[in-house]
């Protein structure tokens, strides 16, 4: 296990929060010590998405000054989305960059998150507003720390699996229509097909990245959904649906906004349509207002000054990006999808 | 003036500080706009080192997040090194990087700290801890901007010439040595031989980066004199010398210890102790503890874990970089240079 990744042995800093750090800090600094390094630095942080500030940074910062965490010494984030973001956005900055390793522990971060090197702090005005690029040097992905992950958190992650699917990968959206009601039950059983369906996501991620790194083209075909999706959560307050539960639904209007555009076929909508339902994901929007994420998509690209352009997929494991829809035709999807006006 | 290095017309963020600001601020914003650019976010920071820190960087995103700078779009840093670093920073993070445009008002700037892409800000512990490599896309220098320079800082510049000129470049030298009393005149008479310094530095300096952009071998060469310096400025309280200065009696302790380890011919280094002082820089440490300076040394290393490594010239243009040093070494090349013990 020694220089694993090109990492000579010697310190590292942990960078967790409380929840992770409870059920495996122990652990992963038993196997870092193990492999040779020195994890005398832990930083522990509160959970949720609140940590993910500058404010956090700047703590961060302090304590590996004081810990005085050197030039080429790797920074390792073992959690979720919030904690891979913010520690690998303390990584790209920390003496100008030291290596990141990614130790992920949900179903998003393992399949999503945790590769492409996007990483990245939230500003009161919008999320991920400050970020770099920079790449892990390794994602160490235990499908096993999912058998403490809520049911519901497993399953909004698969909601990502299912955007590689339709978006990218036809074989992928086989693997998860055959395994979906095993996928939903959870437990043991779910082991194998999860696994699975990580590593599929995972790999197509990876030759989306490898061909677009800085997300001027082909990777933007990732944010299948998203539009739609970064609008809900913005409109539900961040609280009523977790980010892969807004992300089926905004997958449902892009669908239904395909199809309108004679993009789609009517059967390819409702075969995603079926297959989140399968794994217990939300496909209708109740008691929300078609006008309301209209305005919304509008307010989350403010900070950025762009216009919200769309990826529609045109098949099963085949989309377009880079689409603008007009003011009609995206109120029109959403109501298809069961907004109100 | 259309496409300006790859730019489109358009929004532009112009990050300055007030004592630019209104030198320069003006005109600045008058060619932005004749070149089909909107210079509609000016950010004026206090002038100062102060000024390098999160929280200006805090201040600067949050205005970009209000007007809404998008993706693409670059920020322009008017002034001194302090503007650069910081500006350069904010465009290295903002979006997860935005073009970068220096416009650099000082030698320094113009020379040095335009070039190569190190951006970043000071933590509490210590300088540049938190920083990116973001190169820009244009640098602008325009000599006439040092007209309005306290002649203390031209001079002060310069050192990092002859810190060029001694690592890398034999005929920068030769430049410097055939005009070090027009150059330390000052004024319109040293123009021409100011610009000349400027230019030979700045493509030796893309030379060095173009190699070694990461910092991970010959770019090391460009902190000849700089262990020491750093040490002194500490020392001083970053008041006592501006970094040139610092960066000259470093560069003068440097040629003692290349002497003593029988790298360099005396000769050499008398040539160049008289360069500098020719140019009006400091070249004897008076009421410095060599000791204290030995434990600044270490002091300012301790962010970053590592042994403090050393440039030592071997002959003029010619040096070597990562040289250890023991403790008895730096404070003879200390007491050789002036200092007490």
């Amino acid at each position: 296990m020694r220089d694993v990744a090109g990492l000579a042995p010697g310190p590292v800093a942990l960078i967790t929060d409380r929840t992770v750090d409870g059920l495996y800090g122990a652990t992963v600094r038993r196997s870092l010590k193990a492999a040779g390094f020195a994890p005398g630095l832990s930083l522990v942080l509160p959970p949720g998405e609140r940590t993910k500030t500058l404010a956090a940074a700047n703590v961060l910062y302090a304590r590996l000054a004081e810990a005085g965490l050197g030039r080429g010494r790797p920074i390792v984030a073992l959690g979720g989305g919030v904690i891979g973001d913010l520690a690998g956005f303390v990584a790209a900055t920390w003496l100008r960059g030291v290596p990141l390793v990614h130790v992920p522990t949900t179903v998003l971060a393992q399949l999503d998150s945790s590769i492409g090197g996007k990483v990245g702090v939230d500003l009161p005005q919008g999320k991920n507003l400050v970020g770099a690029f920079h790449q892990p040097r390794l994602v160490y992905a235990d499908p096993r720390t999912l058998e403490t992950l809520p049911m519901r958190q497993v399953l909004a992650g698969l909601a990502e699996a299912v955007k590689v699917g339709f978006a990218l990968d036809r074989a992928l959206v086989a693997h998860l229509e055959r395994h979906a009601e095993v996928l939903a039950g959870g437990g043991v059983a779910a082991r194998g097909s999860l696994a699975v369906a990580i590593q599929r996501s995972m790999r197509a991620k990876v030759r989306v990245v490898a061909a677009d790194e800085r997300d001027s083209g082909l990777r933007q075909l990732l944010n299948y959904g998203h539009t739609f999706g970064h609008a809900l959560e913005l409109v539900g307050g961040y609280k009523r649906w977790l980010h892969g539960e807004a992300v089926a639904l905004g997958m449902v209007a892009a669908a239904h906004a395909a199809v309108r555009a004679g993009l789609l076929r009517p059967a390819v909508r409702d075969r995603q349509e079926q297959l989140l339902a399968a794994l217990g994901l939300p496909v209708r929007l109740r008691r929300v207002s078609a006008r309301n994420v209209f305005d919304a998509m509008r307010l989350d690209k403010k900070g950025t000054g762009s216009e919200p352009r769309f990826v529609l997929t045109t098949g099963v494991g085949v989309a377009r990006f880079g689409q603008p829809l007009k003011r009609s035709e995206v109120l029109a999807a959403l109501q298809d999808a069961g907004a109100g006006p």
